[in-house]
């Protein structure tokens, strides 16, 4: 695991006449948070399960944060992926030394398909089935970035009044809310159209939301949150906020700016919730979780070109 | 001062058949190494000098660094910057406190004309005159990135047997060769046409590169070293190296799409110069140095989109 560092941004320092520090976890081994909950569910396999391997349907963050955690502990990964997710991310799975099973089918949706299909596979070849997000090792393992941060802010004797996290399932907002206590307002971020944990937390029970919003925040396009992953979040007051894909593009190019850190969309949403809302943190320290910064090349250079 | 990660590159790794590690500056306050050496040379003034404050000439990332530092110890900065610098850079300058000072004049060059107007001013206004990179306080300050280095390496029980450090004026090759003893071999990386850190160590005196060579790499045009600097590195050993600027942009591509990490060409030398020079570094732990990642949105989507 790496350390990653929290960076202060003057900018929105000076928006909300408080302290706002970055996490980022863009910096992160494959360069997202989801190394980190991978690492510490294969860690916990037993030795039986180390050597049976596990499977897991993802083409995003998790699929690179898993195949990389495998490689280290020495644990073999199988990938469901869509036959049609992007060749990068295929390349990067190979790369850390994964098996890729494509995946065509597409009823009743692509990810359900492939669900599925891993768990048909696990059956047959007796690998351990993972869940990206709805795993309670999982939700302990991102939790360490919650960790890790208490410990950076108390090395300059700092506490912190809001933590803001990027939610598509809910596990590295279950985890942190795990770690701080009521002191520390939990935020669940989330991109317009997709705020199925918001919904949840209203009305008290799983609840989805509707989609079929354009938007490329693709690391956090879920419907509903995790099972596991709300129970934990409606015990420890978390509470929800929407951003959208522009604003989430404003704080993309920020980061850039100001920090001369690449995050993508998805990452960036913690970061746009605080400058779309200032009045909710005035005077305040704030720490938005920069979750990921993996963004194809074209992608990212016509966000900074946007204005 | 913050302590900047140190990210593992596993695609030059695999090319060196070693292990390649960046010390990301680019992170630093003000987003280059630069700051180091500004906040401790403004440290070690006397109490009259830091009533009296500073003034230098910069138009680069030592401006942003010193006005930052002079703003953090409330020490007055004055910058003399040429009146056509790029807009966002004077911004900077302004934002952290510092008094802007323009100057028109060309003759002999840009330079140097905004050198002598500096130090006019230091005279009759009795602020203490600094330089960007020749002064031996400067060069202490920029050494603690090495320190921190052989911190982070001691942690996990490296040693390092190679440290490529970018050069202009050479302050942070020769701070970075006073920390490391003769087991470490510490490179001064420089563009084609701008080496003359690199002449002088053959010569064996100081000596001035011929420039005239198109080139973004803007915080590396010096034409020669600065005298504290060369004096330093022809003691230690340090030995010379160039790459040109269309091997910085492809270091700077590998650093956006392995790293998630911003550095502006100048920045990414190090990372060339083991890119195009593998065979020196084979087996071996190699640190480059990724020294600063101020570049313009305009110019970082285009370098991202050539290919």
């Amino acid at each position: 695991m790496r350390t990653t560092p929290l960076l202060k941004s003057d900018t929105l320092s000076e928006l909300i006449r408080g302290e706002v520090l970055i996490k980022a976890e863009s910096l992160q081994i494959t360069g997202a948070f989801k190394f980190r909950g991978a690492f510490y569910r294969l860690l916990n396999l037993t030795d039986c399960q180390k050597v049976q391997g596990v499977i897991a349907y993802s083409s995003g963050n998790f699929a690179a944060g898993l195949s990389a955690a495998g490689q280290l502990l020495d644990i073999p990964v199988k990938l469901v992926m869509p036959h049609d997710a992007p060749k990068s991310k295929i390349h990067n799975a190979r790369h850390y030394g994964a098996e890729v099973i494509l995946c065509h089918g597409k009823e009743p949706s692509r990810e359900e398909a492939a669900s599925d299909f891993a768990r048909k596979i696990a059956h047959d070849h007796g690998a351990v089935l993972l869940h990206p997000f709805d795993d309670n090792e999982i939700i302990i393992g991102q939790a360490s970035v919650a960790l890790e941060l208490q410990e950076q802010l108390a090395m300059t004797g700092k506490t912190c009044d809001h933590i803001l996290c990027p939610v598509g399932g809910g596990s590295l907002v279950a985890g942190s809310s795990l770690v701080f206590d009521s002191s520390t307002q939990v935020w669940a971020v989330e991109v317009d159209g997709y705020q199925g944990m918001g919904i949840s937390l209203e009305k008290g029970r799983r609840s989805r939301a509707k989609g079929h919003v354009l938007c490329d925040c693709d690391a956090l396009l879920s419907l509903e949150p995790g099972i596991a992953n709300l129970d934990i979040v409606l015990q420890t007051g978390v509470r929800g906020i929407t951003v959208n894909a522009q604003q989430a593009h404003d704080a993309v190019r920020l980061s850039f700016h100001e920090m001369n850190l690449v995050l993508e969309p998805s990452g960036a949403v913690a970061i746009a919730a605080i400058m779309k809302n200032p009045a909710l943190f005035e005077n305040k320290t704030v720490v938005a979780i920069g979750s990921g910064g993996n963004v194809d090349a074209e992608k990212y250079a016509s966000i900074l070109q946007a204005t």
